[in-house]
């Protein structure tokens, strides 16, 4: 009971330190390590197997839709990053610059890739002749850089992993779809697979990517009340079209500019899926996305038969398609117990010569804590039903989170009063002027997350400077 | 049929000029781009889906003996760097270096990974502390770069893709176990999935990884006689371990210093499949790695019911487990078969209205163009019979050519006639001396490839220097 003590002693609580707790969390989970390299972490086994499986549910979901891998250089040259004078502008402050190649100088600095528009653009400007060479959806599953001042651990770090998706098409229309469909397919992702509840809409132009003509966004919001952007889908228009010549030729032969879009989903979702289902015994997994589903613990394992049973069941389960592992070490149940919930791991089954001698297992779900004492030879289907009910409920739970921290605010004193003292989403009009959008970050250090496509009608004048209403803005502190 | 020449005749015959074919197929079968990034490539979708399988099989033979996956920084502090006197020796000339980060220049420079030996040497040296935390078995998948002068796609290029294998052991025997089993991994995938027949064996010193006790290669012969390094497992002792400070505590609470192995396959595996299985109509994929295995393809699909049929075989053959795609463009058949040949798609299955009133396909195999006609009602089963037995005759065809193109010399007069007249690798006695490998690459270019597990005895001396012989090495002309 003392080292059971100790493991979780060693996390803050979030109440009294959420920023401390979630590093806390990331490290006694063992999902990173710091590195020797200033702002860059090393994703360890737990945490990259979280990043594996995201890969899979997303990479399955963007084949489905007609796209395919590819595999761009890393390195940008500096000419290339120039191309397009407002992406330049938005990404060169924040890039690492290639200046040596071996022993030589380079006749051009390249940075690398913080983003890789400028390469497909290139690469799309010889690719694309003919109306049937469109579209093309072409995906990269890399790391990026860019060189941020403050770092957190999968939030914000100098390197991520990351999938970049662009697109080029012949029509805007055609574009603009694409770009809906890969936010609907981060969203559908996000609420199905790890259980955190979205906002789908589109960003100011204050907040868009640089070079975009239209960012949507899906956000999501922490136990904490911040917001975080969660994925975004960008539609370039025919912008970067222009800036590298790409053309094709319609079936008038008349020559035309392509349409773009790109979207990205990124390692931050990890930090995400810490900071919407976390507790303060660490970690929470939803099941659908958790590398290991259950553990089995021996109780009493010494004893005899009962590492043979532990065994049993694991084979019953994974049998069952069920990812399981047994704790056989030679901790102690408690440390075991404190392990598996510091890991996350949605279920452990308890089975010991009691358990044995009744033909019972005890299952303990990590979310609710709730214990099921079922019947062996029920093991498995009981299993595979309170995975489903967890999954569902984490989702639900969050979902109701979401809702009860976010508020509407009608006059500009009301979302001050708000955005101070109750952390979450404030919903509020705005007029479109990227002046109001300012003064509220300067009042508030609040920001505008995004124009939800779910609008609401609070009043036809914009709170903060009393001229006519464009839209309602989700407004919200953010990672 | 104008057409089809037009694609057929774009490449180069292979015994014409075989650096040339083999560009071209790179090129035509649409495997990769020339990227505005000197010395960097594009890997395509066709190019990509190939490598995806490759990671696919292999990732699943490294968890199968306990591998876990991880990811690091993809930069190295020049100080960290040079933790190692040989390794940073073998890498500093050749390494990309990052001097700024944003708008400021770095305090220390840091390079991009040419491999990750000391990024996970610094990790382990905190992450270690008692023998209970070995074995660790971590792997990643990343891109790393090397500042090559002379680049080819896929097979020397400035930035490529692979997967490197790191362990730390308590124990030299575990690691050089260790060392042996993955070697061997790597070889039953070449064998097994790849088709392509490899000599397993040892590096001499001159050859091995800077900053390795041992190196183990598998080497291939390709088409033109050249051989290929194809995949190497390094046992490092515990040199590293002693540059980086990496201790356990043993079982008697002693200090120890662990015992370490690294070992990689890259893209280059692309180029190796190209230029064993490759032929002048294009690119020859073995069955077990095509990402398409089939391609149905109608005849006269503007008849009524053909294009029906087409689909309906596709779905047959899908439905079987079968990777399968129809080309219902409007494309001329010919052109269609051309393309299929030149993008290496192991079967065709040809369906018109004359086989669909007969009840029956045509199949065409890729690799010998043998026809087969198959009743309908067969065809998912004897296509599944014609793709096994096509990925059992290349990888026996490929080893014949091996085995044809594999040659012993007792004298260096014998060798040097037949490293000039015989392409392929030449098997000879060596004294072990590091001086005899650099007069015969002096002499011929030729180096060795390995000392082979399967040692033979051709004589007791070595032919160069007439001193006693050691061991029978593999030489070759390589890529």
């Amino acid at each position: 009971m003392a080292q059971e003590k100790k493991l979780v002693e060693a996390i803050t609580s979030m109440d009294v330190d959420f920023a401390q707790w979630y590093t806390d969390v990331v490290i006694k989970a063992e999902l990173i390590d710091y590195s020797s390299v200033k702002g860059c972490m090393v994703i360890k086994p737990a945490g990259y197997a979280i990043w594996e499986n995201i890969q899979k549910e997303l990479d399955a979901r963007f084949k489905e839709t007609g796209v395919e891998n590819v595999y761009m250089p890393m390195f940008i040259p500096e000419s290339l990053l120039q191309k397009e004078k407002d992406h330049v502008e938005g990404f060169a402050p924040e890039v690492a610059w290639v200046t040596h190649g071996g022993l030589e100088p380079l006749q051009e600095r390249m940075c690398v890739r913080p983003t890789s528009e400028t390469l497909f653009c290139d690469f799309y400007a010889r690719e694309i002749e003919s109306y049937r060479d469109l579209p093309k959806l072409y995906n990269q599953w890399c790391s990026v850089v860019r060189w941020e001042k403050t770092t957190r651990p999968f939030l914000r770090s100098r390197e991520f992993l990351w999938q970049e998706g662009h697109t080029a098409h012949a029509t805007a229309e055609e574009a603009e779809e694409r770009t809906i469909q890969m936010l609907n397919v981060y969203a559908d992702f996000c609420e199905e697979v790890l259980a955190i509840p979205v906002i789908r809409g589109r960003k100011t132009d204050k907040e868009k990517f640089a070079g975009a003509e239209a960012t949507y966004t899906i956000e999501s919001l922490m136990h904490d009340g911040k917001a975080l952007q969660s994925g975004t889908s960008h539609n370039f228009g025919d912008g970067f079209a222009k800036a590298f010549g790409i053309q094709y030729s319609d079936k008038n032969n008349q020559l035309q500019y392509v349409h773009q879009t790109s979207w990205g989903m990124t390692t931050r979702m990890i930090g995400a899926i810490i900071m919407v289902h976390g507790d303060d015994s660490g970690l929470v997994l939803p099941p659908r996305i958790a590398p290991v589903q259950v553990t089995v613990i021996p109780i009493q394992q010494r004893k005899e038969g009962v590492l043979e049973k532990a065994e049993e069941l694991r084979a019953a389960l994974a049998e069952a398609g069920i990812r399981v592992k047994t704790d056989a070490s030679d901790k102690s149940p408690g440390w075991k117990f404190s392990e598996q919930e510091m890991r996350g791991i949605p279920l452990r089954v308890e089975i010991g010569p009691k358990d044995i001698a009744n033909n019972q297992a005890v299952l303990v779900r990590r979310d609710t804590r709730e214990k099921t004492v079922v019947a062996l030879e029920n093991l498995a289907e009981e299993t595979a039903r309170l995975l489903n009910t967890m999954q569902a409920e984490m989702l639900k739970r969050a979902a109701e989170h979401r809702d009860a921290h976010t508020y509407a605010a009608r006059t500009y004193e009301e979302f001050r009063e708000l955005i101070e003292t109750r952390p979450g989403f404030v919903k509020m009009m705005w007029c479109g002027d990227e002046a109001c959008e300012n003064k509220v970050k300067e009042d508030t250090s609040a920001t505008s997350r995004c124009m939800p496509f779910a609008q609401e009608e609070l009043g036809d004048i914009c709170p903060v400077c009393g001229k006519k209403a464009k839209a309602m803005v989700y407004w919200g502190k953010a990672y």
